[in-house]
């Protein structure tokens, strides 16, 4: 069953493999597709289309093996996305090789914040923070990861404000690669720490991040960067096809079927993006039913480009110049925003946006409901489900999913004015009941 | 079968519980037994022996099921510690209850430490850090903050430097108890954060971290903590079980077998104490082969006195006053130093401490070897396998495993100072050769 077809009218060249060998090295992958034109070329390290600068996403050919059967091979995997591997361009062998084996994170049932929410219908959590280096990036950097391998690529690199930075860096060691990532050089020391431990190349870039990734896209165009492979550049079709993977954990672990809604941060919309294509390539494949279902985008008013698009009724995203204690998601101009309108549209959802103030007490609505600390990313979330569904936009009835992206551990600075201890007493038994707490 | 009988000689008033529901509240569990003097009592929030003031510990009757059954009925649950429920002080239908669901974290192979270390038996890290609060202590607040639950308590509380006030913050929230927690009021501002972030009363105490554990046991004798679990005071007997899980799913993941050798931080020394427990405890439910294994301890220098009196063949513990960065092990008088050594003798281990120099390189060791970013405690772990292997005392072809007790995103500040960007570029291609990076 081949899940993506090219669009009508145009060529399709087929699968066009250099060596009989790489079929079976991007598992059921069988070329890169244009999601603009829908023109194919081989599976490659390449990410724009030639005929229309349009993304490049991998297409599939799942074969017909029928639901029950995927099915059984998935429940019989390991504990982590490789238990997708049918459903992903990574070879069948790819538990044997070293990596971190991210995913498969808890999702939690989140009965305390629905109450406080007023949600009826259910509400889960997807905690993200359970992976490696506690961030979602750990799944779409092991997709990348295994690509780099098979196109013999040595050196991994990207562009980071920080997650993608730990994530690029801890997988390169555990797979045996060079890494080197490219920063803003004015980065916060403690995402510095986090970034260079694991003792890859860490090169500060004087300039913005927008600097960092020119500078990147220079740098894969020189000599100099020819064996190197951006997770987030040259590798980004396979490294997208990580985000599915949160797609097919919560129908999984929903007990294979679709929930109603799912609220989804937006920093460049891949994210968001990918999970409606597993979604989508779940019903195509019969492991889930299919039935409508929502799909809601998560931003900060302090950068809200997709938001204000969604609102104003637009389809073209006007980029802003970011502002917001949301860093991992401060990306003025979202390569996938104009997808995100289409889908949240397409499936009756919406996308909304928060303030940084918003997001701290959602970080800390999610912490004294949940016990989860999640990053600014996950304040923002959880701040919009808040606002979707006192403004309407989003059923409380209806079963719910938010992704928490990552742990609050890497954003201390957001919520540390506001979060202090209760009292400080001398130890002793009258001063504990002079400060009102006995 | 009883795993743990009374000392020949005792009195032993047998299973006493206080309703006819009390057996099944504690599954498998019947009594507290001394520790010293092998004397029992019901089970119920209390610590010490009446007879002798040695620690309780909780004793078992674990039926004749058999292992094959029982190994059936652990592979068959919950991937977390309560696929364990048969082995711990929990109902049954433990899993009905929210809590945060810690444990089954990976066991990682670890070929390239091994390689560096010149391990060639195998080499493994535990890594506990992929708990939900992100070290091994989301185990022990778990099995407390059940008997707490049971013994119908309603405050949750202890005395922390950091890792345990986060953990028992985040665990009473989502099992629904209110918490209180005492710190010292000069901790770092950053753990005050993560311990206060979950919103539940979190009290600086002016003094040494000594002066706090004193007023929690003042508190305990008073009619204010009548209705108080203190996770590492009155509930220390079920929350000490907790680290047995560490053994369990070590083994479990072996293939159900015993590795050769495990290296374990000291702090109480508890952690240590109660992994051997488990260990035994496999042994003669015959869920594991017996066969003989070493157990090694791993203490900072600068608060070493397990270390010392092994060093020095005593039997007792002389207390020390700590001076180390690995402050989550700074516990200068460590409750079961003596049985810590008792073990280590036992088993034909070792106790070793390394200096903070030594725990910073191991923690960057294991970072740029594995991509796994450890705490201090870790580098501990870690720096000490390494001395133990250099010193002789660890063999090198047997098979190894070390625990990692949590995340390095928890004491960056050890780091830190050594640890940054490689170098700080213009965003050009001249400026990234002249840096001597091409
Ligand atoms: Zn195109
Ligand atoms: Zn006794």
């Amino acid at each position: 069953m081949a899940v993506q077809s090219p669009a009508p009218g145009t060529t399709d060249p087929g699968p066009a493999p250099a060596n009989p060998d790489a079929p079976s090295a991007f598992g059921p992958a069988v070329a890169l597709s244009c999601r603009e034109c829908g023109a194919r070329v081989p599976l490659g390290p390449v990410f724009a289309c030639e005929e229309c600068f349009g993304p490049l996403e991998v297409a599939y050919d799942f074969g017909d093996e029928g639901p029950e059967a995927l099915r059984a091979r998935i429940e019989a995997g390991p504990q982590n996305i490789w238990r997708y591997a049918p459903l992903l361009p990574v070879p069948a062998d790819v538990t044997d090789k070293p990596n971190l084996n991210p995913g498969f994170t808890k999702l939690v049932k989140a009965d305390r914040l629905a109450a406080e929410l007023g949600v009826t219908g259910g509400l889960y959590v997807k905690d993200d923070s359970g992976n490696p280096t506690h961030s979602f990036k750990d799944r779409v950097v092991a997709i990348a990861v295994e690509a780099a391998r098979t196109f013999g690529l040595t050196t991994l690199s990207c562009s980071s404000t920080g997650n993608l930075a730990g994530a690029v860096g801890a997988a390169a060691v555990r797979a045996g690669f060079r890494s080197c990532v490219f920063i803003p050089a004015d980065l916060e020391a403690g995402k510095v720490v986090m970034a260079a431990v694991y003792g890859g190349e860490l090169v500060g870039i004087e300039g913005t991040y927008d600097d960092v990734n020119r500078f990147c896209s220079e740098l894969i165009g020189d000599p100099i960067g020819e064996n190197w492979g951006f997770t987030n550049v040259n590798l980004r079709p396979y490294y997208g096809e990580g985000s599915k993977t949160l797609a097919f954990e919560i129908c999984e672990q929903l007990g294979w079927r679709l929930p109603d809604n799912i609220v989804i941060p937006i920093a460049s919309g891949s994210q968001l993006t990918k999970i409606d294509k597993g979604l989508q390539e779940l019903i195509r494949l019969g492991l889930v039913a299919d039935k409508p279902y929502r799909i809601y985008g998560a931003q900060a008013e302090g950068c809200s480009p997709v938001s204000a698009a969604f609102k104003a009724g637009h389809d073209v995203v006007r980029p802003v110049r970011p502002d917001t204690i949301a860093k991992s998601l401060a990306i003025g101009n979202p390569a996938d925003g104009p997808y995100v309108l289409d889908i949240a549209r397409r499936t009756g959802g919406a996308v909304e946006d928060v303030d940084d103030e918003q997001i701290v007490a959602a970080i800390k609505q999610l912490a004294r409901t949940e016990g989860i600390f999640t990053e600014t990313a996950g304040g923002v979330t959880i701040g919009v489900l808040r606002k979707l569904i006192e403004s309407g936009q989003l059923d409380p009835a209806a079963e719910t999913v938010a992704i928490n992206t990552g742990d609050g551990l890497k954003t201390l600075d957001a919520v540390a004015p506001s979060t202090g201890m209760t009292a400080v007493i001398r130890p002793t038994l009258d001063s504990f009941r002079e400060a009102g707490l006995a």
